[in-house]
């Protein structure tokens, strides 16, 4: 049965760890979770998400309905079976990616209608279509369909947005109790854009809907960094302390640190293996770009204390060569490191909490990498 | 010190399983070597090359000396510290990839002038300069450098080529005796070009100069499949027996298990990576492509019979999906298994040898495939 039970409370501040039970087993908060797309964490196994602390992953609905669809995924019981994941799986509700890749996009009462980023066909996203989805990939963690709006948007545009990302809530609600695993969990998107107004009355009205737990969207899609913490600790408040908290898109390894200040228990983001792509990879002093010149003949690992596969075999001068020849294992090493970072920082940032450290830890952990 | 010792002989042919002793260990031949030209095999960790029965892996001389070059891999002792691999690795002279790869390349006395496929520069590589290189990798068997030729060629041509590559073979031992490893090896390459007299010459004369093992090179160049085995056994028969006999480039598995039968010990080829990266994965049964339109909700593994780890738990259907998807992760699930495929061969081929039963088995194999 999906449950969220907090273990420790930071006295002096909103930081909480806790335990979320879902049906392929617990995850530990504060959590970050890297981001399988198209059914692989890119370039990386299970077991080497496993070796990286990896506890649970997000599966993009928009992505996997179009490749491989929802028939292919169900002959494998959902997503776990087909990419060899038995751990569990968020996924969200496509309403990010309507609005950021899809084109042609027309919003109505009904859902968005979009034309696809791949070979232009046109679709009608509905709220029940996007639980129907999550309910075929067998999600542990499914999410309301939102309507998502730019940076900057008006207040006008902003309301009507949350309006509808209400009523299309409701109807995934619905949608859910009849056709979900009761076991998996639901949860409801707060939007309202860069309005607090907005923000206290959509999580208020998610709330009486009543949610497994509730997502912070609607950030990190252009706005100032010192305006995404006002928003995020704002909206974090509004939100119940009962239920888990996730903030989602979000971000550096030091957002991280600062969202679990304020109140926050999940992530995601594909900095970790988006930026090893492209070659940069984190330590604890900052990133690093591996094909800068000066490491060369550099025979120390990207970070000296870090306990990766990477670090454990591989030298800075080894990876450099590998990334500027383009060789594929690159890209893999370089996100097995990243992956390890962002999942180490998690696991010391709940240690902080549950041993009461976690205001030094934080204070501590910015000064060293800012 | 490397040592090469025959373990069993085919009564009825020329097969025979061997051992190859070099200084980072034994060698059980017949054996495939996958190429790793930049200092991995493509998308391959070499934990995942160990799990595949990897035992000798073939690293590039010219692409390593050009990047990162060995004033780099020198400061890790040579390229199995630099790339993780504690197990053998043999070396070739750069030969060939000045032939099929630089530009404006001269032929001289002294060695070969060619531009870099990279930047354009120009460099001189000579006998002495490919030793010294291979030495600096710390290679457990190096490759004399020769000059490969054209299909078709005329006889003065190939003549005059066979005869500089005895020259230059010349200079290679010379160079080795003072400079290299005592307990490494060093392998003459037989050319000749089409041409069964120069075949002849070549061999007599490598032969005299006296190596640790002999090659078969300018072979594969663009001359048909029966072209190339009637050079090959012809060439392998002028070899002594008591030497490993290579045969460079070659080919596939149905290649390989004819190569065996006439006499040939090892082989490299890029062909299972490469055509991994492409899509086509072998079976017992043939080649299939992934892409095809048939494995799209096909749950089965590539190779129902197969034990590697991508056929232990992924389907086609995945593999299907993930190649589409241009996801990174479909390129290295394909390579474990075609490198696993020609290992699982070459394991099969030399426990028929050890059996007595390697007619049989090469019957089988070859109704089976074709």
């Amino acid at each position: 049965m999906f449950n969220f039970k907090i273990v420790s409370q930071s006295k002096t501040g909103k930081a909480r760890a806790g335990i979320l039970q879902t049906p392929h087993g617990e995850v530990q908060t504060p959590i970050f979770m890297p981001v399988g797309t198209l059914g692989s964490v890119k370039s990386l196994s299970p077991e080497e998400l496993v070796n990286a602390g990896v506890q649970i992953i997000l599966g993009n609905t928009y992505h996997l309905y179009l490749r491989p669809g929802c028939d292919v995924i169900k002959r494998f019981s959902g997503l776990h079976g087909f990419m060899h994941w038995d751990k569990p799986i968020l996924t969200d509700s496509g309403g990010f990616q309507v609005f950021s890749l899809a084109k042609l996009t027309q919003i109505k009462e009904e859902g968005a209608e979009f034309q696809t980023h791949l070979d232009g066909s046109t679709h009608l996203l509905t709220p029940e279509k996007a639980i129907d989805i999550q309910v075929s990939l067998n999600s542990d963690i499914m999410m309301c369909l939102d309507q998502c709006i730019a940076y900057p948007s008006s207040y006008h545009d902003a309301k009507d947005a949350l309006e509808l990302t209400t009523r299309w809530s409701k109807r995934c609600k619905q949608t859910w109790e009849e056709n979900a695993d009761k076991n998996s969990g639901l949860f409801g998107i707060v939007q309202g854009g860069m309005f607090k107004e907005l923000r206290e009355i959509s999580a208020e009205a998610l709330m009486d809907l009543g949610f497994s737990g509730y997502a912070v969207g609607g950030l990190s899609v252009g706005e100032p960094k010192e305006l995404l913490f006002e928003i995020a600790d704002f909206t974090l408040d509004t939100l119940t302390d009962a239920a888990p908290k996730y903030v989602m898109g979000v971000g550096t390894p030091e957002d991280l640190v600062s969202l679990v200040e304020m109140g926050a228990d999940m992530f995601d983001c594909v900095m970790p293996t988006r930026n090893a792509r492209n070659g940069q990879v984190f330590t604890r002093n900052g990133t690093i770009n591996i094909s800068n010149a000066q490491f060369k003949d550099d025979s120390n690992p990207i970070d000296q204390d870090c306990g990766c596969y990477t670090c454990r075999y591989f030298s800075r001068a080894y990876l450099r060569h590998l990334y500027l020849s383009k060789e594929l294992l690159a890209y893999r090493l370089n996100s097995i490191h990243n992956i390890w970072h962002y999942m180490e920082i998690t696991r010391r940032v709940r240690e902080a909490i549950c041993d009461g450290t976690f205001e030094a830890f934080k204070k501590y952990f910015l000064n060293k990498t800012v």
